[in-house]
């Protein structure tokens, strides 16, 4: 665990998937903040973190509020001033409302792209300017890298909140991709097609239960550190994870 | 011009362009609603259809309002009542917002979901309900037919905002196609890919200005009762159109 | 039926579905020749045509084959000369395999590419040159339209040898559409998504065996006939089609 | 290098860039076949490998012929016995014609397809049942993977037969990805999007000729052993490579 880093990280959306395993992998380079809107979400990862000699650090945050982000982010450069930002991972999964369209509200509806939509726009807001500022000295280009899912690319029936808010996710990345790209800024954007393996799902018989039906959510952060480690001179913008049973 | 039909239609999103001539186009068959923000935007498009001997109101409709819609739809009923709705046409286009991400505000980056994602699902709510009532009447299968755009299929740089709109409209057209197919209402999304010609655009020096170079507005409004007049057994999800000299 | 036009069109791959219903439709206005490898697939379309006043012929053709490709432009030369190509449909199936790979031969595998790779390299190079001499006079853009399917989109499991042609095909398409278009050729592509209604599929019992269920071959000439009398403001490129309980 | 190992992989299609890149890395961990028509685009890579303790072949080999193959993978398997196949990688760029479609002779078009539909078919059949033998014991799933390009996705004017042949490998590696997948298999497929960076290239003005504005081929070989070191939980179908100033 690497607590001495020039840089830091920042993962927003951590609970027991993919938000863990990436703030772990992370945090061996790098020094993490974790914001979750749920302090339980992130509280056991920030301590088995610094109890291993990394240093972490979470903060209660709504993505979506602009206020929230704003505090989340003046606590950040105060906890690791003097520090550049090095790699920015959003991972926010936001409410998950799947329903036939005509019994969904407008606020459920929404709730797919305020996580998607609007949560990335302020997070992207608050960490290009920082990744920017570390073009010039960070070990690998600085990273803001995005958690995509199979509604990324399809808008299936009853998932149009989750589908819309995947979609301008995915979009916003891809302009983001082309406008900072050539600054130096790798953005990218991992489609993840399949069940993480988490406790909450760990007993779900996806794919016939098979072993190693369920995507590995450390897995995903191994793929998450590679893409951040890429050079300049080879960015992946995209790329999808699912497991070897999948059905795709 | 067709005043006296058993049904009716609904276009959102009416101006000098596409929305105009899909109006006409839709008038010859059915009574026609317009909504657009600006009065100034239907009112010589009523006029010009009702001195035809067709039938058409227009309705001051902010779509990403509520209660507008709401109202909006309470005029409708009204002013057609007894008829039903034979197709739906979403045509908004919204505030175009094209700048480098880190100057564009909040608000500005919403601006293309308001209009498309969330104007588009209150639109859905309230004219789907009404195309379902017409499934065993209706001359042609009831239809909700989509105006997207190059960027509902690629994020380009600086265009975040309008892209994530359009993305998310398309995400939720596919969704509301696999929902409502089966159940008879045709659900279908053109990508508009290139410039209209219309007034404010006809002198623009697109595609060298060669002849043609710009899309026909009223060819526009024939795909799209080409594709309400589509019979169940072939429905067309998604087409583009484009001018014959367009690079893509 | 019209005998009398200044212009003809060809339809190659004919048989009890699409390329009946297509030669059909455009016999309506155009003489068309029919290439088939199999006369029993366009002696009676041929007869139906004759019979109703317009003007086929049929010619048995190998469209994989130079010779044959060559020989059969010749005879549709002499046989409408004076008259211009205003469309040219390629429309051939070709031999479907889908078998494990490990099963699949060589020549199994081939299949796929040769009726949709080099067979419509073959018969795009003898169009392409009288669709050019057509651009000035013909009554709508001359137009090459091709016949994809799901597999034009989606390598499926033990798909390899169709989904490798209708791929192929696919690109070359495009690629067609990019250099000829601003020439004033419509070069368009058409995604057969289901089960087309035919003879020999009408009792099978594709979704659920509902009426409408499978793709009225009917609609789909009228898509291609729409396709063929855009104007070139308006070129579609590409469009889908599948009956409104498909799964997609 | 690592001359010990009890397996072994095969890469087609080496030369001055990603071949040559590919064969170092895996060279790293297992023993490495290099296919190639010309031995002048093997021999200094494999003298390279064996000299710095590894152990390499080279085996003159057109991958487009059914023989050649089947007798280079004779050689392979004797060279190798008591080995397995971990990893496959085909990488074969074959005749490049880029010309207007109507000089382009039959020959010219199907070079694309000989080279990335047949060439692929023979190399996956020859190589599939080895990595199915190793799936038990591999120390990484078993890979094939498929060098793909920009013409994958994109069919572009003139460049009908290398986007017909691209197109035609993806179908092929999604078919088999779907297939062999939930075998045990990896089989993914990388987007190359831009000028590799190899001695031929190296002055070419791309991307304004700004540092690293070509892709770094050890990069892409960096990406191949990524995505053969991915456990079957988490696997990746397809990802893209492209510099950080590429316009896409």
């Amino acid at each position: 665990m690497a607590a001495a880093s020039n840089f830091y990280s920042v993962v927003a959306g951590v609970g027991a998937g993919t938000g863990r395993s990436v703030a772990l992998k992370f945090a061996k380079a790098y020094p993490v903040a974790l914001l979750a809107r749920n302090p339980a979400n992130y509280e056991s990862i920030v301590k088995e973190i610094n109890q291993a000699g990394g240093h972490a650090i979470g903060i209660s945050t709504d993505v979506s509020s602009p206020d929230a982000v704003k505090k989340a982010f003046a606590e950040i450069k105060k906890e690791f001033q003097g520090k550049k930002l090095a790699a920015a991972i959003y991972n926010v999964g936001g409410r998950f409302v799947r329903k036939p369209f005509l019994e969904m509200t407008l606020e459920e509806y929404e709730a797919g792209y305020e996580s998607n939509g609007r949560g990335f726009y302020l997070f992207a807001q608050a960490t290009l300017p920082l990744l920017l500022e570390s073009v010039e000295t960070s070990p690998h280009p600085p990273s803001l890298i995005i958690t995509g899912a199979t509604a990324s690319l399809r808008g299936s029936a009853t998932m149009s909140s989750f589908a819309s808010g995947k979609f301008a996710l995915r979009a916003t990345g891809q302009s983001l991709a082309r406008e900072f790209g050539p600054r130096g800024i790798h953005v990218a954007h991992a489609i993840i097609d399949g069940v993480i393996d988490i406790p909450r799902t760990h007993d779900w018989p996806v794919n016939g239960g098979v072993p190693d039906g369920k995507i590995s959510s450390d897995a995903i952060a191994d793929s998450y550190w590679y893409l951040h480690t890429q050079p300049r001179s080879h960015f992946t913008q995209e790329l999808d994870c699912r497991p070897y049973v999948e059905k795709f």
